[in-house]
């Protein structure tokens, strides 16, 4: 069993790369989401070993629904398949995402308040039809806001802890609206495979990194 | 002159390691900042160059006034310095900050509003005192604010654009609270070599990476 110095608390994943990976392989784009299950179980296995308290994985968002039909039938089926996959694990799980739009998957519902499955062991939150925007906004909707509470702790997602370490797969640097309150302060590490081709020994390696990582949060 | 396939529009300059620099050359930490004013100077010059429309300096945090008060003074005197050399050059200039703390410098109050000097040429914001947190609360503190307008709009650096890439001097891979809602889709760039190591030659390698990216915005 892998040892660090210190690991994060929580982590956030950025599970890009699906369409290229799949165009690569000679595949349609949209074939590529179903690829997506397994590494993010095996991702789930790694961390209870490693000890991780919390995760949230980037499932799709508001953005993302511009893309064609079959890509978000695709992206959307994946997302449910991967909540019921681990709600059938140890975890205290939590969708978090903009419940009003028919984008939403319906089979999702029951899981957007936090639900322990099994030991729990770990928290995992899943951003499913997220929006930054309808995340910071969403604070200000609620009636009985008023000028002086402090927004960012009535946000859509304020369940959610501040992250110590976002993993992006798929090379791109970028956070991609990726709940920008929580990132405030989190280290950012890019994996150049795509998700698809997840390994442990990429979690292994950004751990690795992210000991070293000298932690001052502006101090 | 160096030639690119596509520029960033704007471009966000997080100017950190001058402490580590210091330390590295035998001074004080507090010594280091005072290094960073030709840097930026250099820098502008690059941008001119290049013709980059707008760029955003990270200045000092409000998180960053935790700080022993000598460096606290180094950094908010390096930032009065940076911003009055630039105002003998062509650049429309703004200063974004909560003006609210005594640990706003005084002598930067004229620059809180954007004003031409010389033929202007660039924008160029800088922020001085800024929070992330003030940033976004500033819009609901706001009397006419209701809770139909989107609070993006109404933050208190709305005058700044949307980031399309971020370049991070000194090695970090992080944010550190530098404007949430602009950086939501910008690339993140790191040099490894700490700001006063400035050279342009680094500019060029970040604008040659930046150039094969693919812009999606989520789609």
């Amino acid at each position: 069993m892998k040892k660090f110095k210190r690991i994060p608390q929580h982590i956030g994943i950025i599970p890009d790369g699906n369409r290229r990976w799949a165009q690569n392989k000679g595949l349609e784009k949209q074939d590529g989401y179903r690829f997506g299950i397994d590494p993010g179980l095996e991702l789930y296995d790694t961390c209870i070993e490693l000890g991780i308290k919390e995760m949230t994985f980037y499932g799709f968002t508001v953005d993302n629904t511009k893309r064609p039909p079959e890509q978000i039938k695709a992206f959307q089926k994946a997302c449910v398949d991967a909540v019921e996959c681990l709600a059938k694990r140890d975890a205290d799980l939590l969708v978090v995402g903009n419940t009003q739009s028919s984008l939403f998957p319906k089979e999702l519902l029951p899981y957007t308040k936090r639900t322990r499955f099994g030991k729990g062991l770990i928290k995992i939150n899943f951003l499913v039809n997220y929006g930054w925007n309808w995340d910071l906004n969403y604070s200000v909707k609620d009636r009985d806001f008023n000028s002086n509470d402090d927004l960012v702790k009535r946000i859509a997602s304020s369940e959610i802890s501040r992250l110590d370490l976002i993993i992006r797969w798929g090379g791109r640097r970028r956070l991609s609206g990726f709940l920008p309150i929580q990132s405030i302060y989190a280290d950012f590490y890019v994996i150049n495979e795509m998700w698809p081709d997840f390994n442990k020994e990429q979690i292994y390696q950004a751990f690795a990194w992210y000991q070293d990582q000298d932690i001052t949060l502006g101090g």
